[in-house]
């Protein structure tokens, strides 16, 4: 049918032109349609097998994937570091060309270190999806929230404000989302703990505020980041109660956005932290609208990285 | 076809009327003949999909739903709480909705919470099965033991009596169990360490036997319950050496039952605690009787709440 | 289309044939067709089932079997140690008789415990196959290990030497290696630390040698063990830079080998221990075909054991 998509893998969102990331989101909001049938399966990936390689715990980017591959009949192949060779100190070369035998079509690699993703496809001929890396950058996220922005914001971002809140250092999902958002046209300003803050007033082409205030005040989009818990070996904000009180999103905080402002979050969130628990209900929360954009960004990222060139 | 089944979810045995049980064994007793063919698949549920969500361990109940899942041809999207966003501190209904983005057609839920399935059937628009909740219920369990007496003993249970024995107290199979045979008919009888046995004498309308004995006399189906190492924080009872010999069922303790009697267990089994080992050839043994029953069970509700309704 | 293979189970090399692993190996050679198709995809086992039972941690040989029986369009039911009712304590065989009850048609076995797969080869009706067991056996490596060195060397192996070097007293892949080499007429020389060889000069018919070099000179073959640094409980050698250095291979060993000479390893590899880096590149390296092999042997056992007096 003639697919044209310019990239073999897709690592980051440094070298996507505004060309090929429309070409992304309308194949993306084309396939969506198949998502809400009765019997969403259509035959297109038959045969292909796509390899899940999973380096670090996670639900809703692997279930995205895995379920993106299969409404396209593609087959399924999770590798997982747990119960796996990687406990007997395999190194992750070895175990990407031991994959290769059992003929993967596509890898998809959520690793804890940078550049990981990178390193395979510069070894392997099939092509690699980033599903996040280390601090580096997680662009499927970034891509689904723009298309969610899109649905309702229409595709024109010039003159919006985009804040993002939370631990902007060490977020994959804010670096990426940063990249894309600027790219397109939008005004990125980022907001956190002044040790969660990259140390420039500009960092990647975002603006950074100390107050969150500043950062949301007219804001269209308001994206809240997830406190990571489990990534943190020393504690960089003296507690919970203290991160919830100056970086916690709530309604008094949302009424200084602009009208119809949307919130994102890119899940699992931390009810209390940092979200109050009263914008369960807000009206421009678009948090479930993130999680099935997820599952059609990454059917289109499937069709294209598996269909481009072929007659 | 034109399937009538009256209720969207199966969550506890409590609001089933006998009615609705011998629908769903009937369709049991129908669906087997398919487990015995050759290739035991057909495509009654193609394009459905069953998300399968352990919040506990479990091999055979998770086995055995996506066995039945499979040979009715849906897919099946396993979600367990390892290695996954709920190590991240996700609450239950985060978790579940995200999943809803996935497109599931079914939720079968296990819970360490009583209540568990409850509350998300609350908040789902698609049918959930409750394959055990904490110290509540497991009616698939329940249903699987009725076919396995009925397949033995015949539909008609009044005046069976039905004896079960060990920790009646936190076991959500025996309550199941009282309620679905009480239910039908027989009546029931319950016997195990005193600290493990509810302090009224009726519990369900079952009644409460100190001496194993008691319970056992006369007895068309006994049924012995596991001994949960892994639950008990603190020993409730003095070791396992003695609940064998007080509690563990043997030749003589059964030889006190009624002629033809059935040996039942739920699994896994702790032998030569809860059961000899000499009963491993008891002639009344139905424990895989009750395995494969399950699958069948299974298969008959996925039938029944997938497809009442559609024309 | 009747396929002819004497033997239920594949359990040993021991009792196989020259002629049955005849028969194996051509039908491997004949499957790998298959594997580089586009779509590598036959419905020859469509509705069997394979399950998988690992009870210990595995990628590539679980993923090798799930691949196998995937190309044919068997299903694969995965049944592992952890988040399963052995973390309750269940015993092999009621685990296996439960699973029997979800109606595989095949199983295929790892454990910990020599010996295991045989034991329920006993109890059942169906088919196993031995993916490893303790210290024993893992015929199928060894029956890809043959198949690899037949596609580079030809079938006639009389005069060929093979030096298998690591631990041999502990590496159930060493035994199958001596044995099925032996078998089909080559000579097997195996050389490790003294702790970590049989004290008999002769071990099932290999020449015990205490220096690598004495095993490799002249070998048309070299395969070095895994160090299997998990396995050990106390230190049976001083260190892995002693190790390295005494038994590790390299080029300057290598260079003592047959012209053309194999290097071989079953993985996961330790580089810088039992292979140094600069082996990455060596002419005569097979690891990857290795592996490749791997899928071919076991797709052609599923077909043997399971169509086998099929008419």
């Amino acid at each position: 049918m003639g697919i044209e998509f310019p990239h073999r893998h897709l690592l980051e969102i440094g070298p996507l032109s505004r060309e090929d990331i429309e070409v992304i989101l309308r194949t993306a909001a084309n396939l969506k349609e198949i998502l809400r049938r009765p019997i969403p399966k259509v035959p297109t990936l038959r045969g292909k097998v796509v390899a899940n390689l999973f380096f670090e715990p996670s639900t809703r980017t692997r279930l995205s994937f895995e379920r993106a591959a299969k409404v396209l009949s593609a087959e399924v192949l999770n590798f997982s570091a747990r119960g796996s060779s990687l406990e007997k100190g395999e190194n992750l070369l070895d175990t990407v060309r031991n994959l290769m035998a059992m003929g993967p079509d596509l890898f998809v690699i959520r690793h804890p270190a940078s550049g990981a993703p990178h390193f395979v496809a510069r070894h392997v001929r099939i092509p690699v999806i980033n599903a996040g890396d280390g601090f580096h950058e997680h662009p499927t996220q970034a891509l689904l929230d723009l298309l969610t922005v899109w649905e309702r914001k229409g595709p024109d971002l010039r003159g919006l404000k985009v804040a993002i809140i939370g631990d902007i250092r060490h977020s994959r999902v804010a670096h990426s989302d940063i990249l894309i958002f600027r790219k397109m046209g939008a005004e990125v300003y980022v907001s956190g703990p002044g040790t969660l803050l990259p140390p420039e007033r500009e960092a990647l082409g975002a603006r950074v505020c100390l107050r969150v205030e500043e950062a949301v005040e007219g804001a269209g989009v308001v994206m809240a980041l997830r406190v990571q818990k489990e990534r943190h070996g020393r504690p960089l904000f003296p507690s919970w109660h203290e991160y919830a009180r100056f970086f916690g999103l709530n309604r008094r905080v949302l009424a200084q956005a602009a009208e119809g402002a949307l919130l994102m979050h890119p899940g699992p969130i931390n009810w209390g932290i940092e979200l109050a628990p009263e914008l369960e209900d807000f009206p421009g929360q678009v948090i479930l609208e993130q999680v099935e954009n997820g599952v059609a960004v990454r059917m289109a990222l499937l069709l294209l990285l598996l269909k481009a060139g072929e007659a």
